[in-house]
């Protein structure tokens, strides 16, 4: 059903019926486009805020992307429709809209294209799909082979969806000077105050060809006539209308007529994407087409090439093999990817939620550690005087704070000094302390140091008299936005996060020569594990909060969201919980938790709304934050299992993040395991029938943690300001490991052995035990070969 | 192709191809619903924000309707699958998703219903909608009948789309108990404010049977498999899986088995609409299906009596018979039922512009003067104590202005002495205007006539120092926002209408008894005039303003937007224009803005932003406000053409409003003539493709303006202080007409007959010539017989 290819540079699907929504995904500078098996496609660029060139038929809401997004007739897409011209037999590309099953089909997401591959009637048909590094375009190539043995016509017709644009203002037509279609269209707006923006906007979708067609049609209602997308009237017919569209709903469609002998093939390639001007086309056109880039390459080719050299500069830091083909093939390729996307492109938005720019800029410290700092920096330029931080950061000037931002949050100050731990630890860059940046507003300047102590101040401030957190509107979980809008309410989480924020900077204190902070850190996060064990222990696991009424909340006694995830793993890792407390309190989640597809983020999934807990219980049970298996949160628990030594569990719910490699499990998933989507399906043990079903979305914090799960826990090679510190946590059934890892420009080959005899890790350096496991003063440019003893199991 | 019954209740269509958007549209105090000849819908309902309870696939974009409407696969409808279970073929009433053409349709707009007719594989099939007068909900009756001499087994399956009802929460289930399905959903929020008003909403979809199905399917993907909507893999199967919807889409489908013998026929009813709990839904079960009426009667048959009822109410106050067969099919029924929609919904918006609520209440003097009085009064009770009116009426506590209502306009003073004027005509109630009313704010209170006193001299003090009015960002050309935002523009068509307006109010106080103020106002006409002829006669025609730069526009030097209709009819409605100026202009009107469809509103469409006049050269050529056959504008110049008696080009242009009933005709407008639509396409001359086509939008303004122009115009039975004046002004061709009239509580049969050795009009009142044509003292209760003698032509 699927395989990685040898290289392990695709996953491959073979049948466009068993995961209908299996998906990849490709981005650049200015743009991403997620496309599925069939030919859907879903692509946004930005200028600066996110919109559209290929459209949904009626009118999209602007709002953000959604999780388990509907496909249906006429949704956007990139097809390919066959006719034989001797039998008028008509076939589609990869699959949709004609839907006939072709004898031989693969979908191959690959790292820096996507390609389809499919055979029927004797013909074989390849779309690949890449895209230029820093403009917003996609670049096709369309391949049609002859597999037969005869001499064969044919009519191909390139058919990639505008849909409705506007209802101010929309047309298109061929243009012969171009060799392509131009869909013109107005973004609507009512106040003239709206105009200047709305001038500026890249209004126009193009298709652009390297040969010129026979014919084409411009409008969707001309096209598909009576016969409709899955049989169009106009392909039935000899030869396309050469129409145009006036304010019908434009789309680009071009034929091909072209004869092949016996095994022959033959190229078309196709530019399609948004622009403001024609004269602006008619450059892209030059560039990409016409002007010969080198040799004999042209514009086209070489953006393939150096697009290709873009996502190869995603690397991760750490290349595996253990006896797990899957997580190796995961961790190897695609995680870091997706880690990648994150960094560059702040999920598509101007105004990212500050903790999860902040947590995307932690992954980007094991990939572009440069990039991270900038982030860093930038983030704390928003930070209020006061050490609060905004609940959005601004990246571009005319951005705003939209959506979820525009309500106010409490956690953001605690990722400052987790996010920022993970850059100290892989750079040892602590420089960093001592920039000066400014306050929001500009007037006032302190180092960073001084901004996230203010930070830690802030928190220390934010509290009831019990010392417990508030919660206002909502922390990292957006929709428990009325535990405590009345200015009452706690967060149980937030508490445990605030004194494991505390920790981690009083660990930099120190390190960075400031013990008297540190101790005074430290002696905060002491008070909070004192007041969490006051106030929230149920007796078999922590609430999530305390509402404005003083309702004490996920707890044993509430029949819905009776336990959370969040207050147990943070539990672990502020070291709220003493040995007798972890091993309640893990005991209740792997048995209230715990499902096929990996942890619950909350059980049982809230079923109607709760007044005093907020609009999270309205959320469709097993869905985004209400009981479904929230990736993220997963990933702290997990991250927290490794923090207190618990491999083996650890390594179980890891794995379940990755869909595959059994049949079953793909299916119920319905994603290819090329990204950790945001969540799985929850409310397991309410609705099994959908649960584990993948959202596909794959803007989602979980995947630095996952990372920082490997480097830190799993593998053990997490960097510390000595050096690196060598520390597996292997499962119990894995003989062996290695990892290549890249650190501060050295090179370390880790084997991993379990050895008998061993009781304790053991690690050699080029052939010299460590004692410590701490490899210290690492050199740029060097290779380092270290093996590892571990004890049988 | 299409024809009227000889009831002249419905005008039929007998095709669903020919005119695929042809429509009709039913409404009540709660929703309305238009539906086109192949089974789509937009329907929506006021609580109290417009909402949906069946949605498009996707997310919609919460906004006015859109003119236009692109249909597409997945397009919310309202449709029967057919099987043949012994040969198992497939077809759908009334035509979409599967598209086979039937061997007979009917598509039957009623004024009270609308049935969809079918006959194919020897199955009749027929589906009628209907609504109750007062709840948001569909009344559906389907009958199937076996036409054949044989024995028949089919399954029919009602499939009524609820499609993407929500991220947040939806779900779709059978109920046994309710004998129905049930869809849930939570309107998306993000903040805890919104909450308050979320929790109030119908946020369910039901559907409702007379009789238990024997299964049933509530998600749409499941439903549909690989077949898609037109071949449903699950209509293929025996029997649908009795399944439920998780967060995937809902629908309503229900499978219904049944043997039918030679010439026997079943009928099935059905509910299907929004309702906020299920108790709510049980309510309606018991009160539509279950509660005896009355006799024989249930609660669904009553309503259907009921509505077929309150649609007659709103009948108006001429029924004609001419030479014009057409015409009188849609004077008599079908142009006094779109004007009562107005009156009754105010276009679903709780925030109607101004200058609509006025001219739709003007409509209502007709229908239900009553109405008409009260939404006069509430208009007034919103006006600013300065005169000026505000840019929407608030017609519900928690309504806010939306929309265009947010951008300043100019023009709304001037509608409330013309709207006023029709009312006192048809009413003679002078008393309205000594009601006291409130101000905005509610503090000062004053008649009606001061009230309007300040509107008008609020009008003169609107003007520059030329005499001119000022523009701001809009008058009745909404997007025409950026000839004076800054603060100087002027328009010409205000400055005329304020003229016009004057007139009408100069008239109105003399008649109330108040001379001095009546000479005031006619001096204000008199002054305006003069300026207009100074700074806005072109040499042919009237310009349509000046911009904020001094640039006069819609002038003969333009190559786009040359000439305005506004203006020029305007001119002469307010005697700017004297003879030889009227001659001009109406011949320029002929020559630039007359088409086979109508009058453009301008001409040549502009087809490119001209900054100085603003978004409205942004529409579409030949759409919308931008050079589209605007039929509200063009009912003003032909209302203007009666008032300086050019009764042959008045009646020409009037018809050209009305589709067919030459085919080529509807073809080309694509819509029955049940509705005058906002607009045809225009842009005539530059893109004749297109020009002509029904923007299938029923709200407009122009439809008492219709009205009037054949009140006041053409058949010339307009009321006044004294009684009732009778002028025909029949065109040329006209040997007779005649026209039976309601008139405060009388009834006049009018009989109009051209006659040799005629000169002037001659009118005799059961038998007795009156001289100057006024029948005066016109008595409630008796029939007046009216003989109307013209001169031959």
């Amino acid at each position: 059903m699927i395989r990685a290819t040898q290289d392990n540079e695709y996953v491959e699907l073979t049948s466009p019926t068993q995961l209908p929504k299996a998906s990849g995904f490709l981005w650049n500078e200015k743009m991403m486009i997620h496309v599925n098996c069939r030919g859907y496609a879903v692509a946004q660029f930005m200028q600066p805020e996110p919109a559209k060139y290929s459209y949904a038929p009626n009118l999209e809401a602007k709002t953000f992307m959604q999780p388990e997004q509907p496909y249906y007739a006429h949704h956007p897409g990139r097809f390919l429709y066959v006719k034989d011209e001797e039998t008028g037999e008509i076939f589609s590309a990869p699959y949709e809209p004609v839907r006939v099953l072709p004898d031989q089909y693969t979908f191959a997401v690959g790292k820096h294209h996507i390609v389809w591959k499919l055979e029927h009637l004797g013909f074989a048909v390849e779309m690949t799909l890449s895209l230029p590094k820093d403009e917003a375009m996609e670049l096709w190539r369309v391949k049609v082979k002859n597999l037969s043995d005869r001499k064969r016509k044919l009519s191909i017709y390139p058919y990639f969806t505008v849909g409705y644009m506007s209802w101010m203002n929309q047309s298109a037509e061929y243009h012969e000077e171009l060799q392509g279609m131009v869909c013109s269209a107005i973004t609507p707006y009512q106040k003239y105050q709206d105009y200047a923006k709305i001038k500026q906007l890249k209004d126009k979708t193009f298709l652009l060809a390297d040969q010129p067609p026979r014919a084409w049609e411009a409008s969707q209602e001309a096209f598909e006539g009576e016969g409709g997308i899955g049989m169009p009237s106009a392909v039935q017919q000899e030869e396309l209308s050469k129409g145009d569209a006036r304010y019908e709903m434009p789309l680009c469609v071009l034929q091909y007529s072209l004869e092949l002998t016996p095994g022959e093939d033959k190229l078309y390639r196709f530019i399609f994407g948004p622009a403001k001007t024609e004269e602006e086309i008619a450059q892209i056109r030059q560039q990409y087409f016409l002007n010969a880039a080198s040799g004999s390459e042209d514009g086209f080719a070489a953006a393939e090439r150096e697009y290709a050299g873009y996502i190869q500069e995603g690397k991760g830091c750490i290349e595996i093999k253990t006896p797990d083909p899957e997580l190796d093939n995961f961790v190897n390729h695609w995680l870091p990817r997706q880690m990648y996307y994150h960094g560059q492109t702040n999920r598509l938005t101007t105004d990212p939620q500050t903790r999860n720019y902040l947590q995307d800029n932690m992954g980007m410290s094991y990939i572009k550690p440069q990039m991270a700092r900038n982030a860093f920096l930038t983030a704390l330029s928003q930070q209020n005087a006061s050490g609060a931080m905004p609940d959005g950061i601004i990246l571009h000037e005319a951005a705003e704070l939209k959506y979820i931002n525009q309500v106010p949050h409490m956690d953001h100050c605690v990722w400052l000094p987790i996010c920022l731990s993970t850059y100290l630890d892989e750079t040892n860059d602590y420089t960093i302390l001592e920039e000066e940046v400014a306050f929001a507003g500009g007037e006032e300047m302190a180092t960073v140091y001084e901004h996230i102590n203010r930070a830690m101040f802030w928190l220390m401030e934010a509290t009831d008299e019990r010392g417990l957190n508030y919660i206002d509107q909502g922390d990292w979980c957006d929709p428990m936005n009325m535990v405590g809008y009345k200015g009452k309410g706690v967060s149980g989480w937030l508490t445990m996060a605030s004194a494991y924020a505390f920790m981690i900077w009083a660990d930099i204190c120190a390190t960075s020569g400031r013990p008297e902070m540190s101790r005074k850190l430290a002696a905060a996060a002491d008070e909070a594990n004192v007041v969490i064990n006051q106030y929230l222990w149920d007796g078999n696991w922590y609430a999530r909060g305390i509402t404005d009424d003083n309702v004490v909340f996920g707890i044993s006694k509430d029949t819905e969201g009776r336990i959370f995830i969040n207050p147990q793993g943070w539990a672990l890792l502020c070291g709220a919980a003493d040995a007798s407390k972890q091993e309640k309190l893990m005991r209740a989640v792997k048995e209230q938790l715990e499902t096929p597809y990996g942890l619950e983020k909350l059980a049982p999934s809230y079923t109607a709304m709760r007044e005093d807990v907020g609009r999270v219980t309205q959320k469709h049970p097993g869905t985004a934050e209400n009981g479904a298996v929230y990736n993220h949160a997963a990933a702290f628990y997990i991250y927290a299992l490794y923090a207190v030594g618990e491999p083996n569990d650890a390594y179980r719910l890891l794995r379940k993040m990755i869909p595959g490699p059994d049949p079953e499990d793909l299916i119920r998933r319905g994603q290819l395991p090329v990204f950790i989507p945001n969540y799985y399906r929850g409310a397991y043990r309410q609705f099994p029938r959908t649960a584990g079903r993948s959202s596909h979305l794959f803007n989602t914090g979980t995947v630095p943690w996952v990372y920082r799960c490997l480097i830190d826990g799993l593998f053990g090679v997490q960097g510390n300001e000595e050096g690196i510190r060598i520390h597996p946590q292997l499962p119990a059934h894995w003989e062996e490991a290695s990892v290549k890892r890249s650190f501060r420009g050295a090179e370390l080959h880790v084997a991993m052995k379990r050895e008998a005899g061993v009781t304790a890790v053991e690690v050699y350096v080029n052939g010299s035990r460590i004692e410590d496991g701490i490899i210290k003063n690492v050199e740029a440019g060097r290779v380092y070969d270290v093996l590892v003893k571990l004890p049988p199991q």
